[in-house]
């Protein structure tokens, strides 16, 4: 039987013998990242996330945009802790030291650390197909980190900016996705505006930092957005014992989005596509008001989708209020 | 111009603009690892290593040793601070998630993370070129860390085992060395001996943590040899503004390392090979006697091979004091 990857994780990787407990490491694998307790005042988010040429970007790709999706990723990870970025690692493998590659490179993740204040602290270089693993330090307050096993009955799941914009653009730049051959474009060329926009989306996707520590206090749980919604809210509602119910006609697309595919494809770029690096929370009612307050005044667009219920499966319903059959199961997922 | 991995580093990573300093970062770029202050109890050293299929393993290698090798690699840049291993990160691209393979991986990973106490508490999965991409934490005393910038005047130069197995092993396992055509293994076959003797010195090199541990106070200065000899001394040198005096007599060879190349590729081994992990430290003269009976008590082999000298150069001298002539100057390594 073929495994999937969280299977393969549960079974091989998540074992005592390997991820066993220590007194330092608060929360190990499972969550967007590890939290260790080192001190009194604050605790060390970690993450790691790796970039593959031709799975992740294509292989001609301007380098300084690999360099700045390739921390952008990691640092989603740390927003969906409620972590400030401090610093990171980077192990880089090259098929060979191409000066002028390099430079662009690094002028790439130069804008990127410096525009969320995360120093380069270490690395390694190596000759190999290229491949770029970068692992990422954050701070949070003691307790205050966001995870995704708070969900509670009631709450409403918000996600942030768009969702499906990621799988479209890696599709738009030649790169295959999982979502299988049927998952077209229309038949007419996307505009050079849409395709201008979701190669921004791809390259550039906006950690979501600042939304993350502002309303951090008013969040049950958090995840960000990688692997579609139906897999990565299906994580908030495993850890959490908890179902969700969303309705499809609140998910958010862009325009360009909806220029490019189907109805039915936008749907399936949202819940199976991932690369979307948007957050998903949950909030509870009263603290709602005081959430929208400050979601606004971290400029960031947010959706209400659905809420927690209980159960354990995920369902999507349309504006009469009727469950949509999916592809897919959402209990597949979790 | 074609720039060496260093200069690339120095170039176009350790800049103002990607490595800036932050409050927490104590020690960045140019060690074995980066230091963050994060308590007053303890400081955190973090490292990572890459290891490439084809490049630093062969293709076939059973996955059981390519995991303990690439934990093992990465404990040693801990071991050259003088760190106690804490947590990991794994970044694992593979080609197919095959089950078996996976399985053989994490029971190596397992066992070396049992033996050094190192929990894993995160990763990435993706699909691509085999790659292994690890990052480590260790925990150290506040001001305690063992660097490469604390060797002074008169300290004698000691190395932990033996060196130029790495490198002799990497080209008895089929893998090209950067040593180039005239490295040859004798014309006899090695023993099967010999070669076994080989193989485990590649796969399971012995990160010496409890060695530096051990002697870290009496340690002025410490780097792990995994680009030979003459680079990683000259890390130490060209860090702490001194040179080096090393009598090549004095280098510790492993009796299988001996059977297989001539006295002249041994030297080379050890000299340029690298892949070794032994630890190369510098004591001063008043420590010595402390730092023998800690390292006698750590049941660590350690050879002094010579001694800190003024100037910016290493040389090379035969048992009869006469500077030996390199095919590589020591000067071009920094």
């Amino acid at each position: 039987m073929r495994l999937s990857e969280f299977e393969l994780i549960r079974k091989y990787f998540n074992t005592a013998n390997l991820a066993f407990e220590k007194n330092e490491v608060l929360l190990g694998i499972g969550d967007d990242a590890a939290l260790l307790n080192l001190t009194k005042e604050q605790e060390l988010a970690i993450s790691t996330d790796v970039l593959v040429e031709s799975v992740h970007f294509p292989a001609g790709a301007e380098p300084a945009k690999i360099a700045s999706r390739a921390l952008a990723v990691n640092l989603s990870d740390l927003a969906a802790m409620g972590a400030k970025p401090l610093c990171f690692t980077l192990g880089l493998v090259l098929a060979d030291a191409n000066e002028s590659w390099i430079n662009s490179f690094s002028r790439g993740l130069a804008k990127t650390a410096r525009q969320f204040n995360i120093a380069l602290v270490g690395g390694d270089v190596s000759k190999g197909p290229t491949t770029i693993a970068i692992q990422v330090q954050g701070l949070t307050r003691p307790g205050k980190a966001l995870r995704r096993d708070g969900a509670r009955l009631g709450d409403q799941v918000y996600v942030t900016g768009d969702l499906g914009d990621g799988a479209i653009a890696l599709a738009s730049l030649g790169i295959p996705t999982h979502l299988g051959d049927t998952f077209l474009f229309n038949e007419n060329q996307p505009s050079s505006a849409c395709s201008q926009y979701l190669e921004k989306a791809y390259y550039e996707p906006e950690p979501r930092i600042e939304f993350a520590r502002l309303c951090a206090e008013f969040i049950n749980s958090a995840i960000d957005v990688s692997d579609g919604l139906l897999g990565d809210l299906g994580h908030i509602c495993k850890s959490s014992g908890m179902g969700a119910r969303i309705n499809i006609e609140d998910i958010p697309f862009s325009d360009s989005a909806r220029c490019c595919v189907t109805s039915e494809n936008l749907l399936r770029a949202a819940l199976y596509g991932g690369d979307d690096y948007e957050l998903c929370v949950t909030v509870a009612e009263d603290k709602r008001e005081q959430f929208l307050l400050k979601a606004r005044e971290s400029r960031t667009k947010i959706t209400c989708i659905g809420e927690i219920v209980e159960g354990n499966t995920i369902s999507f319903l349309n504006t009469a209020g009727a469950e949509i059959p999916l592809e897919q199961s959402a209990y597949e997922h979790f």
